[in-house]
């Protein structure tokens, strides 16, 4: 797909200095790109390689210039405009609509005209799929899942019965959305399986990443509400609730009947327990790890970086001891008083 | 499906304060229930809720009464009660007993009469399935794999060569069981294959969550025992042996050759090392690191939750000045005592 | 399969001290094995088992002996000679060469003719496969993708288009490679996706363990180089690098665009932020935190391991109050001067 850098330029709102009419394919970053390839700069501390930039055209913020003659589109917000430009050199292209003929759909399943039902896939009785969603290969639609439009559910996706997904969510491959909570009860030693009977109600505009799992509620529903975006391998207990727009990064982990407010960002390898609530507006940094609510905004961190082996055994010997060391500094201090 | 409160009473044992021919359809929160709806009470947290509700009735620990005129199913355990009762409202279907033409079974498979496969399953050479089980669409068994009878494997599962289920086991979407684990020897520089040709053995009503994987043992089998209940993403090395009725919660890694006791309690997130043994009745709670053997039951913790970024960073500092701090108190000693 | 001890000390590079022509079958760990079982002594620690061990034959590190008449195979590393031994015992077995009925092949995919394609396997456009390679049952190849000789796809894996194998790569089931980044812009309070559009590139000789994932690269590829053998359950962010033979643990998680140097072995549970680079040689135990880039080669640490939950709740508290504590031990070491 070719583009002029007019057009690109009035796509995302930008001032071009440069050709109206030069034209780029592709997207390239500042040190690999082309004179085809499009390019931006988000970050100033790579500012240094603007002058040296082989690219096309490069995206850079309002005020932004160059020694060389580079053509630039200058905007607000370079990566914004990048990812709005880089959807016009990249449109997402829908599978061509239709059944395959070796998915399997139940009769009784409502399929809207133009839905794109891939190789190998299982469709349950009672599932409505709306206009403009595509199911990708070795995908199961358990019985009477509700898919919104505009919908990509991509490879080996598992979608189990009553799951409800709204308009334009996304869902990459080897996801499980709806799966039994981890509810048990211990009967006199032996545990025994409490029947999960809630759902999973997944709003609008949400993505979610490759292999996670989100499992249905244990009598309330599991609620992912809109805007939210999920990474790779998170895993999320029943009952969670996450709140509009909020961000959660690769291997997070948050159990049962947590809720998390609206615009969090919680950082990745993660870990929320179980029956708190985590306010609106948080930031995790990764490998948090949270064992009471959060009734503020602002950024929490835990977990202490790497040192070398040695000298990592020593602090730890040296953390055990503390509760020494506080008896032995109020020693002294009572001593001094004396 | 609908039931009387004394015939519910009766299933689990209760004594009920109500109208034995009342009927209740479903189960619901205390907070959210219905005149339809069964609920209960287990933690005395919310007995205040237990004069608001709406329910039908609610299970109740023994000597718990109301001010309003609420029916009750008094018991001894509500939550195992509660359990109970749900499972009498929502019975376990089991899928339609037969082979779906879009399965492939071979004929060397020895499949019994009432067993379900499902839409895109694969079923390899040698398989045996016994009685009522069913195999969810689109998952794999592979060669020589043995499942007992009224399992539910569910969709998108794969069951690697030669894993042998118990009965009654539960298995969710995603999870792989018997795939090669991590064996690899150092041949000068480059990592070479060791060849993994042990099975994974899982006993009698286990249940196992979705995306959770289980490698196959190096030389031995990996061992999981009668009633272990594991959550979603939970990783488990070769050659691991867990003991009867232990309970792991999502996102734990366990490495290979460890021996995990009987009647644990593993905490979401926990990491342990591997040839270690932890001892029969141990709990670790979320997020704990075990490098060693535990040899006493108890409950064992590690890492530091979350402060707010600015607190955690001098924390960390200060961490990392332990030692020193140690030398400059006992250098006060020192001096104190001169 | 049965070999003679002395094809086997040959194969290995070996001294055999017993009778060249015994035969064996199968491997077996020194406490079980029996009289059909070669077994091995890499970890001097279990020395003892040496005298006791019913098996055929033992591999040995050179110069040891037993003082019972077990057959020994002296060599330099056993570990090693252990996994080329067991590699005779257990030869892979190829599956039988085509394309399995049930399988669904695009007319314009190139297979080898010796290439295996199981049940309900999905292959889109453009697919090469090269010559000896196999793709297990459920698995979902998508438009574009290249994977080389020799290869073995298990079961339920999905490589998402235009993903790049060399030879001998190994993958088992439920892995996703080439899912899209975790690439988002904030574009005044909602999430935009920046479209993910560089591929992931796989060297030879690669080995991936269940359920990992690995995205695509958001501009330019995510790589992965030869020799890496990666454990279950890694999440490789977007435009990761990995140098040669480095090993990977399991439950590891890497943000986008960190590169890891060449020989690396990073223990399970480890997580490691984006945009940093990890040198050459770097050894990462268990649990590890990283969150700045590591220029020296050696073992690094993180994590403070268990204590009985008391004691660790009392650490915890004096944690919190090292800056505190600090500043006490100032006031008295002042106190002292004066």
């Amino acid at each position: 797909m070719s583009w002029t850098l007019a057009q690109i330029a009035q796509h995302i709102n930008g001032q071009l200095v440069g050709d109206p009419d030069y034209t780029v394919t592709a997207v390239g970053t500042l040190t690999d790109a082309g004179p085809e390839h499009l390019s931006f700069l988000a970050n100033t501390k790579y500012k240094k390689y603007l002058q040296y930039t082989r690219a096309g055209a490069v995206i850079v913020a309002a005020g932004v210039e160059s020694d060389s003659d580079i053509q630039l589109i200058q905007v607000d917000d370079p990566y914004v405009a990048y990812a709005k430009a880089a959807s016009l050199l990249y449109p997402e292209t829908k599978p061509e609509a239709g059944i395959h003929p070796t998915a399997w759909v139940h009769p009784q399943a409502e399929i809207a005209a133009d839905v794109t039902i891939g190789p190998n896939v299982t469709i349950e009785q009672g599932v409505i799929i709306a206009a403009g969603t595509s199911i990708g290969p070795g995908s199961v639609i358990e019985a009477n899942v509700r898919v919104g439009n505009t919908c990509r559910i991509k490879a080996n996706v598992t979608l189990c019965r009553e799951v409800q997904l709204g308009d334009r969510v996304v869902i990459h491959p080897g996801v499980v959305i709806g799966a039994d909570g981890f509810g048990i009860a211990n009967d006199k030693g032996r545990w025994i399986k409490v029947p999960q009977v809630g759902r999973v109600v997944i709003g609008n505009d949400v993505e979610i990443g490759a292999n996670t799992t989100i499992d249905r509620g244990a009598i309330d529903d599991t609620l992912i509400a809109d805007g939210v975006k999920l990474d790779n391998q998170i895993q999320i207990g029943h009952n969670v609730r996450i709140g509009e727009h909020t961000v959660i990064a690769g291997c997070v982990g948050i159990a049962g009947s947590t809720v998390v407010g609206k615009y969090c960002a919680i950082g990745g390898g993660t870990g929320i327990a179980g029956h708190i609530e985590i306010a609106d507006g948080v930031q995790l940094t990764g490998m948090s790890m949270v064992t009471k609510s959060i009734t503020e905004p602002g950024v929490y961190s835990s977990g202490i970086p790497i040192e070398p082996a040695r000298q990592w055994h020593k602090n730890v010997v040296r953390y055990r001891q503390l509760d020494k060391l506080f008896a032995r500094v109020e020693q002294l201090e009572k001593q001094l008083k004396d």
